[in-house]
């Protein structure tokens, strides 16, 4: 094929274009430190409406419009949407983005969600399939405790190696053709396996991706021929500080060195010092607000000039959990450079 | 765009061509209409499995081994896999397929997953981003009750508009190429947005996820320019017979008359006099078993020529039930040929 190279990547013949996009995030990752390069920030967490899922919805739909406006575009002139959440059957979404009356298509990879719409996006415009289309990925705190851990009024403890889901949205419209104002180009995917160390925990979700994160940058530098030196910055989703070493420690077994390169947009999206964030943060909406809210204006400011960007997922429910099962991870990843 | 046509939908330059599929079921589905064109039936539901979730992820794991098998293929070479079933958090999916070490795309549709993956699994290929996918989805009676309904053990009666979840999982291999034992092709798309009529009974989800179907429908006729008369038969994945008199109605009133061509692969799938399936049958699992197991045998015996399969999907959970919203509908379309 001609754009299909190694095992699992796609190098694009021709570069797919981020032209726009958005994050809304909540009251906590608004005082973190990329608090004044959100979008919008949340009063508190419901966001007006009466129930965790649908505050979710709200905060998707907000940033598929607010993505949508700054492009100056209509829903009717984007080919297809790209979405997914971490809520049982995809709720949020389901909820948040069925309004703009856009063919859709409903995507799940746990956190990795955000990699994996940014990816199917991109292979629908460099297939030809489409001209532009919206990707957007979601998670709030407080649907994610409830759905996989326990309610909030319960006031549980935390071990110091669980993850604080990021309540936040973020929206990318991608477009075939380069606008004066596209923020980044998309050059190529590498799609992520299932990988399963046989980690039960669930409360130590760094450890359960790391793996798969591992596997799909060993997989990524063998299929491009390259490695970290290509990248000023090789980023995970939401690995947090346990899974950084496991995932230094693994690639460096195999040869790779990305220690001085690597940054987790879990670790950066909240102050340890005075946040408690313990691991770091998580959830699909945690690489979807800082890809658009830093990770971007990074590239713009010319920081830098080419990132490896992978979103990292664990894939469980409660019922895998309490049925004894470990968690698998998958991650997918996009090579994001400056114009 | 060279392949985009209309609103929503694809007309293919080139068609993909489904190389081998297989269906395995479960004892209910071994002894309705189609029992005999299955590739394998359980002799019970659990598969040699101790959780109804492990025995769904054994029927993914064995359908793909079965399609790949069939076509004399490796895991290695098949670029991707597009999988998904009705699970929170697509579990079944997780579990099932993690050992091929298959580049993965995890996919919600609820029940029109089935034409999700075919879809994105087309647009792979004919977007020259892969040789060779499989595209897998799965349903288990006990395991949809247990997650959106009741526990078995409570013996809840049904109404007569609620459907059965199919037990079985369906798996396709698409290729670039037609091989010799081809059995079909692929060459149109047209893909669904989410439609919602506020409708709440989630034990009747024929009349849910109707109108999706019929909006569907109508945008695939205005998108290719065409009526019923093109369709040998227009297929919808499990309206039910409740579903079924909606959609046909719908579309009468916006004048598309399908009445003598329209088939529902879940009334096909039991017998109602024999069987009390209610409504029909339901699942990823239905229109997937149905298509490999029937639909494609009509085809290749050349009774039928062209048909118009469209998998038709209930967006919700029990979170989403529970919270007193409405169930909206969602289905994809694929323009199947004979060879």
């Amino acid at each position: 094929m001609k754009q299909m190279i190694g095992r699992a990547s796609i190098r694009l013949e021709k570069d797919v274009y981020i032209r726009s996009s958005a994050s809304i995030v909540g009251k906590k990752e608004g005082e973190g430190p990329f608090g004044s390069l959100f979008d919008m920030v949340g009063e508190d967490d419901l966001f007006g409406c009466n129930t965790w899922e649908e505050a979710e919805s709200t905060l998707q739909k907000d940033a598929v419009s607010l993505a949508l406006g700054k492009a100056g575009l209509k829903p009717e002139e984007i080919s297809f949407l790209f979405a997914g959440d971490l809520l049982g059957q995809s709720i949020a979404t389901s909820f948040g983005i069925s309004s703009f009356g856009i063919p859709m298509f409903g995507v799940y990879g746990a956190c990795s969600t955000c990699g994996e719409t940014l990816a199917l996006g991109t292979m629908a415009i460099s297939g030809e399939h489409a001209e532009r289309v919206v990707c957007v990925t979601s998670s709030h705190f407080a649907s994610a405790e409830k759905e996989f851990r326990f309610p909030l009024e319960y006031g549980n403890q935390r071990p110091l190696s669980a993850h604080w889901t990021v309540t936040g949205s973020g929206a990318f419209v991608l477009d075939k053709e380069r606008a004066e104002d596209a923020r980044a180009k998309i050059s190529g995917i590498t799609v992520g396996k299932i990988v399963d160390y046989g980690l039960k925990d669930s409360m130590n979700m760094g450890a359960c991706m790391a793996p798969a994160a591992a596997s799909t940058i060993q997989q990524h530098f063998q299929d491009f021929g390259t490695g970290p030196e290509e990248y000023d910055k090789i980023i995970t989703g939401d690995l947090g500080r346990v899974g950084q070493t496991v995932l230094i420690d693994l690639l460096k077994e195999r040869g790779y060195d990305i220690g001085s390169r690597h940054m987790d947009c879990g670790i950066e999206i909240y102050d340890p010092n005075t946040q408690d964030p313990h691991a770091g943060g998580s959830g699909c909406g945690c690489s979807a607000v800082t890809l658009s809210a830093y990770i971007l204006r990074r590239l713009e400011e010319k920081n830098w000039k080419r990132v490896l960007f992978l979103p990292t997922g664990a894939l469980l429910s409660k019922t895998s959990f309490n049925e004894g099962k470990s968690v698998p991870g998958i991650a997918h990843a996009l090579v994001i450079e400056g114009l």
